[in-house]
């Protein structure tokens, strides 16, 4: 058998075929099933994507409809996963707390000992709502708040905002939100995707793929980088230094700025610019303007000095903090909308399996290495 | 950017470089660090071998010694996991409990938010003693038996069987479990272990990347195919058929013989020939020989008619059955051995990282696919 020697990390390399995402890195593009993202964020909303995502086109009226109350349906939790929640010791990390809760939801998934389209196609739903339903309960539960029960007349977006704040949001924050949802619901092979296909390969299960998502997500060259975006804001604005001359510190001590350069995008991520819109928007609706304009600084520097653009988690942060979303809760939310996405690239890794097993280039002592006895050490 | 199509499942593409493991699929050779694979199933036990795989070459004697200092201190568990353990519904799959479990065991422990070398060293440790104790906790908890406590002087081998059945094992049973655990410790980017370095690689933590490789290798195409095998010699068993006509019978209907064929070894897989005598001799000191004969019956057909060779999973099948290993529980088992190989893996791409996200061939609708609003869809 030949052996291929291949870029490092697979960049540039092909590991499945999919009718799922776009992605264009030259010239920014970015589409969901054909459909640019920017259309998407102008007309749709994060229910509508998800049909997209998992059923390959657009729904009409019905189908949307019923779309809608299978996942109102779904937003509850077994009392054992919510007794989970509040076990969690308190100093945990919210991606661990998530991981193992998203886990344990298979001993409560009525399909969890089957794998055909109909189950998974359910599971996709259900894990949709549940994740979003768990991250607001976990939040609340933290802070000694009681858990907010579901609406089942609100949208995935209004709902997770009602859930987590105890509030119906307001029209603005919840079109800002279900924009921020639908503009992070898929992205081709992304660490965590590739990871759920990898797993669902060995033909495991929809939860399998899910949990190992969760965890690569976790990773701040991945999900993690939206909060560590905050981080720096947060240290620019207690420490009352100027944003440029803290990036110029960071450049200098050879750091990365977190939210800036794509492994894909040569161009600017066709998802910046929406979110920067949102966050400027929500800043101004709000009068803390602040967090935009720290970013817009930072941003114009990098871009000038570095030639790097800003990515999708440059612009989430200041506009997820706006939203009144924790920092440390930023990479769980990107989660409530990707759950979109990994599900639908695990059953349609499922529609045409393969194991995805590669090879690794030895490197290590010569073969055959003798194995010397104890006494001859 | 340019992309270079690859074979499907990345079928000899290499993904990271590596000096863990070597194999030679034309000529059936596995080893760990350069050494034989026969050699270390003739000389070494599992202990030794986790040294090999975790630090790169054999430890001397007080190197040694300490490891299995270590390995049995940290042979305990949180009581909130056996909690856990308790708390999961009767009907749960063994390794959706086992990926749950794995994935809680961060919020305990102490290196939870250290990433460097030797909190990653400790973890490894760590989750090699835990992983066991989980399962045969989890096992006893099960039955409705009690919790075995372990046992601080046996090695790692014999204190699972100690903490499954409630006995000290015999030395045969104990050795041949050793060597099924030597065999079954690494084998370079098999799927659980590359999806365990897809994870690492966005620099997430140890945790998550074990909870992943938990979850591909609950997948029947990997480490569930011992569970298969041994599904076929119960119905044979019960049956009456024989096992040459029963395998017929799969082969009419174009099903898979599980346990035979490997994607990387156009040989024997050299850990068969190890675990088929343990088979043998284990069914000859126990006296049920049958598990072994219909397996060497099915092998022999198999070999003959269709060219393909027994792998790992096939005699590890009535091997595990003979150690009173129960048939839903050899996945899990495979993890004890396992949980070896991918902390070493994990801790080789922490060294040297680079984030692994290949990219998908778009095979959807053109792009661009216009956005029809609903009401002119």
């Amino acid at each position: 058998m030949s052996i291929t020697q291949s870029p490092r990390g697979l960049q540039g390399v092909t590991a499945v075929n999919s009718s799922i995402c776009y992605i264009d890195g030259e010239q920014g593009v970015l589409a969901y099933r054909g459909i640019d993202i920017h259309e998407l964020a102008t007309h749709s909303n994060f229910e509508e994507c998800c049909y997209l995502l998992w059923c390959g086109r657009l729904p009409n009226q019905s189908e949307l409809d019923e779309l809608k109350l299978s996942l109102a349906r779904e937003r509850k939790l077994d009392p054992a996963i919510v007794n989970l929640l509040r076990q969690a010791p308190k100093q945990s990390l919210p991606m661990d707390v998530l991981r193992t809760v998203v886990s344990a939801l298979a001993f409560y998934d009525p399909d969890a000992k089957v794998n055909d389209s109909v189950a998974n196609l359910h599971k996709s739903i259900r894990l949709t709502s549940q994740i979003a339903y768990v991250i607001a309960a976990y939040d609340r539960i933290r802070k000694g708040k009681p858990v907010v029960e579901p609406h089942p007349k609100l949208s995935h977006a209004a709902n997770f905002l009602c859930q987590l704040t105890g509030q119906v949001p307001s029209a603005t924050a919840e079109r800002a939100f279900d924009i921020a949802l639908i503009l992070h619901a898929d992205h081709e092979l992304n660490a965590s995707t590739f990871a759920a296909r990898v797993v669902a390969a060995t033909l495991s299960d929809m939860h399998s793929a899910i949990t190992a998502a969760i965890g690569a997500l976790k990773g701040p060259l991945h999900g993690g980088a939206n909060e560590a975006v905050f981080r720096i804001l947060e240290a620019i604005d207690s420490g009352g230094t100027h944003p440029v001359d803290y990036v110029k510190g960071m450049l200098a001590q050879k750091k990365k700025i977190p939210g800036f350069g794509h492994r894909v995008y040569r161009t600017e991520d066709p998802r910046a610019t929406h979110l920067l819109t949102m966050s400027r928007d929500l800043g101004a609706t709000s009068g803390i303007t602040k967090w935009y304009e720290m970013s817009r600084q930072i941003e114009e520097y990098v871009v000038r000095e570095r030639q790097l653009n800003a990515n999708v988690d440059f612009y989430s942060a200041s506009m997820y903090h706006a939203l009144g979303i924790d920092v440390d809760l930023f990479t769980p939310v990107f989660a409530v909308s990707r759950i979109s996405g990994w599900t639908a690239h695990v059953m349609e890794q499922f529609e045409d399996n393969r194991l995805i097993r590669p090879r690794a280039e030895y490197q290590g002592p010569i073969y055959p290495t003798p194995y010397v006895l104890m006494q001859q050490r």
